[in-house]
């Protein structure tokens, strides 16, 4: 089956925005066990979009386009492909009682520009919209003139704001896909995250010994992202679930703990939900990260309940006040040191009366840094009932990159002692 | 000029990865006066590679391809666009030899797969990598057998790696388009960045005074995005730098202070700049927001000048120990009330010695809201010499973007307090 995306906005080709949507959209369909053989970006250009749409129609079996369904000006996508499929729009009444009551229901009176939404292509399935007004569109162009070879193609629509497309494609993309275009195989595929370890070092470790499997069609993948790697396995066919299990089997004997979490659980996510599980709670004494480890662990729902407090220490005023670090520790050692960190850990855990407690002080840059220590040394420290660890790292990225890589090892310390 | 992007790579196809190429390509490209006509993305497969630039090089005066260049088995655009254009590879000594040298740079021996990448198509201009191994190319396809209108196009090749990407666009590709591709008419174009007031009511303001010069040419355009609102002016032509600065003139009278910044620079970024302008120094006493808004400011290069210290007061007892909040505060009010958040601010600044003090409390959500104070329901203050005020807000967000609209908000409020 071959599908492509036709992502539509000026503010894309701009480069005002990212195309998040390329990205969701992809991942639905993978996990899906759909392959995406390409995606184009225009403008909000009639020319441009119909050629872009002709163009898909001509290879595809289905074809997804996003954008360009609104009320305003430059929403011209339903328009466009009306005509280019000469098929007649007509109001539906049922959608436009639908909008109707979106407003109301908001105290707001709808703008007649609005009404705009409510012509449907003759022929076209409505994709209701639960959370705005324009509905998708699904059209089974058949027959499709533009196609040499004579088949049928399936074009979906879909609006912009990812607030109305992304429920939209869950509840009536999902269901229709499968009803309309089955997947040819069956399809399984797990995603091994790891943290740690470089990508070299993951293959390393794991390439050789999943050798057979993927002679055997297995489909064996590597993601490098700032401070983690995930391992993709994937199958399709009858035997599919076995070998991805038999592969997952290996690569855990072999990577162990460095897998820290399965699909799309987060660092952070896996974090509260081991300490929310084991009933202990967390203090924070951050200087260089500046708050980055608190805002990642409080994206998570339910942080409140493990994450006591966390302090942005980020002068040496705040880390004697508010963490009871030493003027002779800073003066000797400098804020960036092993005594440091550890001092800035065990006040973040008995001023908070945490179980456990991070601290994090090094040079994110970009100036700060000496001979002794150049940008990119920082002391991680993890004081809990047992013990106090401090360890260095050395992160010489930009200031952003930096941040977060020392977050990823910073929390990656604090699963480790979780785990054991 | 018709340019076309093509952005190569299974782990795009696959959405295991955002895009961010294109829009940093595209963004370049339109600050030089460029339109980019059509982006493609296909996965690292060689038939549809091929096939990609082909359908570009019939469409385009100019192509620019990313990914590919690199030495593992994947990369594969090098070999492709030779055998695409019959053009020869040959190794070119002079790329060899500055690999060899980046290597030794790094303590490390060239692995021997790590050659194909000074392997040069006939006739290619070579891109120097300052940051990477693999060169840039660039290939004028003259004459091109893929255009029916027989003119001549310029194909560019590009490295994967944002780090190796980002430095040769600006050192070799821009130099190039200048000379080889010049822009057909001088073309200015001003981002004014404003928060405050939502997209349609910016619209609503400016739209009607600046008619006449749309009409005489001016693009005026909007991007919305959480807690902002860019206002575009851009114009080509003689007159075109004329026309903008007219334009700015009538958007600043009619906006004021809801502009807080020109082209790239950010909230947090203008407030580190004004902090440290006015020698004014600031503390942070966060409960919902859960150090976003110390996160965002310690980005800024130079934070630590203005920025004293960040308290995550997630629970009652961190607010009451670190912050000074009082019990029957709490009680009668709960967390968030404006009473609590006076006192955050307060405490903040008073504990932390600095000019100003931020506070934010309110329920990011999923769960804890209730029908007096539902989920988004937030309260900000900011306490400095002259007053503390508190303002209530209502962000009715998912929790990540109720965090970033809040911490958009005290930002903001912040900014307005500098700016008096």
């Amino acid at each position: 089956m071959h599908i492509e995306l036709i992502n539509t906005g000026s503010e894309l080709m701009l480069g005002r925005v990212l195309n998040t949507h390329q990205q969701w959209i992809c991942r639905q369909l993978a996990d899906l066990g759909y392959e995406v053989n390409r995606q184009t970006c225009v403008a909000d250009d009639a020319r441009q979009i119909q050629a872009a749409v002709r163009d898909s129609l001509s290879r595809a079996d289905l074809v997804i386009t996003t954008g360009g369904l609104g009320p305003t000006s430059d929403d011209i996508t339903r328009d466009l492909i009306a005509q280019l499929l000469y098929r007649e729009l007509t109001l539906d009444p049922e959608t436009l009682g639908r909008m109707e009551q979106f407003y109301s229901q908001r105290h707001r009176t709808m703008p007649a520009s609005a009404k705009v939404q409510a012509m449907i292509p003759a022929g076209a399935r409505i994709l209701p919209n639960a959370n705005g007004t324009a509905p998708g569109l699904a059209i089974e162009v058949n027959p499709n003139p533009f196609r040499a070879d004579g088949l049928a193609s399936w074009l979906i629509l879909l609006p912009g704001p990812p607030r109305e497309l992304r429920p939209m494609f869950a509840e009536s993309v999902v269901p229709l896909l499968s009803q309309e275009l089955p997947p040819a195989e069956k399809y399984v595929c797990l995603i091994l995250r790891t943290t740690g370890l470089g990508e070299s070092l993951v293959e390393e470790k794991i390439a050789g010994p999943l050798k057979i499997f993927v002679e055997a069609g297995l489909d064996l993948g590597y993601c490098a992202r700032i401070g983690e790697v995930e391992v993709r396995l994937a199958a399709r066919g009858g035997g599919a679930e076995n070998m991805v299990r038999q592969a997952e089997t290996i690569v855990r004997e072999l990577l162990g703990n460095l897998i820290y979490a399965v699909g799309d659980e987060t660092l952070e996510s896996s974090l509260v939900r081991m300490l929310t599980e084991q009933a202990k709670t967390l203090a924070l004494a951050e200087s260089c990260t500046g708050g980055m480890v608190a805002h990642r662990l409080t994206n998570v729902p339910g942080a409140s309940a493990v994450l006591k407090c966390g302090l942005v220490t980020y002068s040496n005023e705040a880390k004697q006040n508010f963490l009871g670090v030493n003027a002779a520790a800073l003066e000797e050692h400098g804020a960036v040191s092993e005594v440091v960190a550890r001092q800035m850990a065990e006040g973040a855990r008995q001023r908070c009366r945490a179980d456990y407690a991070i601290s994090v002080t090094g040079i994110a840059g970009p100036s700060g840094g000496s001979e002794a220590k150049p940008v990119g040394t920082v002391f991680i420290g993890l004081a809990y009932e047992k013990a106090t660890v401090v360890k260095r790292q050395f992160n010489p990225f930009d200031r952003e990159t930096f941040k977060y890589a020392t977050s990823q090892q910073a929390m990656d310390m604090l699963r480790c002692a979780l785990l054991a």
